[in-house]
């Protein structure tokens, strides 16, 4: 237990990762000592806050949802940008996928960082993963080391960036959850990069989940909805 | 010249360091390889706002200016929360100056880069300086580091952060803006806490203020207007 006595922030988007993260961060520090924060960036898809809501009030953790208007401003990705499809291809120029929010990772954890530093918090909680990665630099183990000196230094506090999904599978990452009773939660999450419940089962996200779910040997709640 | 033929984008606010600071990346890079952006992040004084398109119409060089909502919402600070009044107070728990915006100058970065990623930009510029810091941490060479090494991981391309004022007293800093032809300009400046233009001439911005130009022998041109 490296969180006695300690409280932990989870940066909870409503999707598979970060709610396999929240049950992580409840057995880790207790539930009492946990709460998520999740940033409502303009993206298409809503339904991700609606289940980020609901996936914090399964596990017994408040959920703070905090505006961030900048991405639409940037636009150009396929996430926030009406003009931009989503899809699998990936930017001409940058060679990344066009999904690539550029600096969202970054801005999410530094924002979450100050409403931690507000709240006497040190511990953040993020489901990113450089396994099965979808291409995100910015999901990268060294980024996050790279962010966990910046945010520390720039707020004069020894913040710790927990990334218990970074070198998991996605299969790996559903027996996590299924080891920490999330598997029910996981009715409640949403992956689907063309925002459907159920899910499109055709989108790389949806596929990538599915593949997870299969290696595992275990059925995804979320199938059975609806 | 570091930056032939690249593009540098400058972080400016409409103050004093910033606009110092333009000026130089004109000076450095070329007038039309520079370019401006500006946050929007709910501050109480609108003023700077107007500050930062006027210097930039002055340098000639254009001016974006992006929204950022999210500090308004973690409130806290005397410069976007209303309830908070601004003074030369530290905050009692954290013993920062009730002015520090925790994570402002690094989310400020990361929204630039992410704006100089679209844009093909590497270059980006800032006015911080850990001389006469005022205490605020995300404005110390280190942080600034630590940062530049996060987003051109996180982005998968090489910023670099050019921080021309870092080791330059005030008194440096005014010295430097009238080798590169910016006094004029800083009559379109603005510094003061409590956003007054003239300026209160009393709080702390204004009093560092003053103490540069009296120890450079130069008379402020701001204190000429209206």
């Amino acid at each position: 237990m490296t969180g006695d006595g300690e409280k932990a922030l989870v940066v909870l988007s409503g999707g598979q990762d970060s709610t396999t993260c929240l049950y992580w961060a409840v057995d880790r520090f207790g539930r009492g000592s946990v709460s998520s924060v999740t940033f409502d960036y303009g993206q298409k898809h809503r339904i991700e806050l609606d289940c980020a809501r609901d996936v914090a009030a399964a596990a017994g953790v408040s959920n703070v949802c905090l505006p961030v208007d900048t991405f639409s401003a940037l636009g150009g990705d396929a996430l926030t940008d009406a003009s931009v499809e989503v899809s699998d291809d990936t930017d001409e120029e940058t060679e990344l996928p066009v999904t690539f929010v550029a600096g969202r990772n970054l801005i999410f954890l530094t924002f979450a960082a100050a409403y931690a530093y507000r709240h006497g918090m040190r511990h953040l909680v993020t489901g990113v993963a450089q396994t099965d990665y979808s291409g995100y630099p910015d999901c990268r183990e060294e980024t996050i080391t790279a962010l966990q000196k910046a945010i520390s230094l720039g707020m004069d506090r020894e913040f710790t960036i927990h990334t218990p999904l970074m070198h998991r599978s996605k299969k790996e990452t559903v027996e996590l959850a299924v080891r920490l009773g999330a598997l029910e939660a996981m009715a409640l999450t949403h992956t689907c990069y063309r925002g459907r419940r159920p899910p499109c089962g055709d989108c790389q996200a949806c596929r990538l989940r599915a593949k997870g779910f299969s290696g595992a040997g275990v059925r995804d709640p979320l199938l059975d909805i609806g």
